[in-house]
């Protein structure tokens, strides 16, 4: 791979707020959300706050296999990233990426029961810039 | 469903070029990728042309579960679909969905054997706004 295609997935993967996150339902139906990441360590792992109740955490409860989708706003370039999304309900985890005005979201705070982390880990991925498309390994590119 | 609600749908879903698809890969991962559609008749049922060779038509031939969903620039507001996608290699829908210009990504014209037509029949939905959700049937919307 060279290194402007490195530099364009790490620009769009790793510093874009937002990312369709994509789950598996019970039905098998793959199903689409934009989220807001909290942090992430390069295009390899990614963190999400979301609630224990939401449907998408039950999807990854039961199964796992995630996608999660970066495209810039004209739609012409996309990053997709394939791996496992593992649901954090542990209380040093829910600590570690609480932040000030998550409240608005988990009245009862950082150890609100219905608040609970997404841990996503990139295995494999995607970049497509028009016509053009690069299958890679997420070690490839760091 | 107030009317406002279906007006923004029919607005997000109805009116948007953009639609990130998705698909369930041979390892039953969800894949997703951005995707210009053709046509559209309200958001019941939506036309993309794509190569036959595409990873993704591959994916539909499999499985034809499917997802696609829109999103407006700021990543507030999404509307997602969930339904079937149906590979269509007959002459007649090529036929009916070419454009002048397609020549540029199936050089053999509307015959091209590596161009294809994918129609999405949408059969549930769910509208985000913010913190806000709502489940539909399709038929609720028009």
């Amino acid at each position: 791979m060279n290194e402007k295609i490195k530099e364009k997935i790490m620009k769009m993967a790793g510093k874009n707020r937002d990312a369709i996150v994509c789950s598996v339902d019970e039905q098998g139906f793959p199903a689409a959300k934009a989220m807001f990441r909290c942090a992430n360590e390069g295009i390899k792992t990614f963190w999400f706050s979301t609630n224990t109740s939401a449907i998408r955490t039950g999807h990854f409860r039961r199964n796992p296999k995630a996608c999660i989708y970066f495209v810039d706003h004209m739609m012409v370039r996309g990053v997709s990233l394939t791996g496992v999304m593992r649901v954090c309900d542990d209380a040093e985890t829910k600590e570690k990426f609480w932040k000030n005005g998550d409240e608005r979201y988990y009245p009862l705070g950082k150890t609100d029961p219905d608040y609970c982390i997404l841990e996503f880990t990139a295995e494999r991925g995607n970049y497509y810039h028009g016509l053009e498309k690069c299958l890679f390994a997420v070690s490839e590119v760091g």
